[in-house]
């Protein structure tokens, strides 16, 4: 990778090699949604490395609107797992035949072994950002925390670090839960440890044959 | 980078190095919202990597809700500039004194040269998928659509490419515009091309005094 070189006035930008974005495009590919976690509990360097990593992440008008809680309680996990339990056997009874069999088999989160958990919100009135950006288009703020999601499984995966995000459950159920101020809304509950299958990456909604993956042409306009 | 090795069973997920981890950081690091593009046009087989590189996004149940317009029509170009010319007038008009002055100051889109646009969609009950993990929380698609622009925006980065994200427009508006599908939801419009600025790092946000960078601390549930 090239060092930044510093010009007449400012810092001039890196120039990435196509060495650096052969990498980028590895970490990219070898992301999964990870289910399968070894219990043994993860450095705390690590985890400031991972939590420092999200703070890169673009948001509207720099409004930075993601609310993190590490969950530690065994109680608030354990109510975790009621609140999936009951939505998966809801959403379960949506298929019939062989696709049931199928929603079945599919083990759709990792919420019994995961040594780090994290419920992730986003703040609808952020202070930051005085509302730059955002007065026609609000959902820019849950945008943000998305983006502040995918940094952190980037970020995650470099570090050979499993994230799965979990969303079949009921998002006001998790705010009550957590008892989280009125203007913060539920975005995605995820799980990070070391993956146990490290041997075999095929994901299972491939290895089920739910839905292989297609590309998305772009059409022009 | 490890070469990916082969197991008896299946293949051994890629072990990424501290230097792999750094590279990934960088890029995090260094990308920005670009608003000041050069307009010669980007190499076919540049945007093909880009539009490859957004296959990779995680999307729920693996729906890959992401609908990209290559918007190429000046005609269409002319209307998304007018539709943001009167939303940012009406945002304007929000702020009073120093920060009016600021908000003024500040350049919120590269509309004007930008050599690649595209107009980015949610398809609201996309086929694939099958509806996994989305019953409750029907937001998901809307998250793995910006998951996707953020993995798009980074892979640009990479490949040394300029993206900026405008969102300072009507949704609805936009929408009529391209006349998509009614399950359509406009999610961001991007520019895209080589920096006009590769020597002035710094955000036009953080010159102007508007939002400066501060971290956010992970509470603990």
């Amino acid at each position: 990778m090239a060092a930044p070189c510093h010009g007449g006035g400012g810092t001039r930008m890196t120039r990435f090699t196509a060495a650096d974005a052969d990498i980028l495009r590895e970490i990219l590919r070898w992301r999964r949604d990870i289910r399968h976690f070894r219990p043994d509990p993860l450095p705390e360097s690590l985890m400031e490395r991972l939590r420092a990593a999200m703070d890169l992440a673009p948001s509207v008008g720099n409004s930075r609107p993601w609310r993190v809680l590490r969950v530690r309680s065994p109680e608030k996990r354990a109510e975790m797992r009621a609140i999936f339990a009951r939505e998966n056997a809801e959403a379960a009874r949506a298929y019939a035949g062989e696709r049931a069999e199928c929603y079945a088999r599919l083990k759709l989160e990792g919420l019994d072994c995961a040594p780090e958990q994290l419920a992730v919100f986003t703040d609808l009135d952020p202070e930051a950002g005085h509302g730059l950006g955002r007065r026609t288009m609000p959902e820019t703020l849950a945008q943000s925390t998305a983006m502040a999601i995918q940094v952190l499984w980037l970020a995650a995966r470099a570090e050979n670090i499993g994230l799965g995000m979990v969303s079949i459950l009921d998002p006001r159920a998790v705010e009550a839960l957590f008892a989280v101020p009125a203007r913060w809304r539920f975005t995605a509950y995820l799980c990070l440890g070391r993956p146990a299958l490290a041997d075999d990456d095929l994901p299972l909604i491939h290895r089920c044959g739910w839905q292989e993956n297609s590309p998305t042409p772009w059409s022009e306009a």
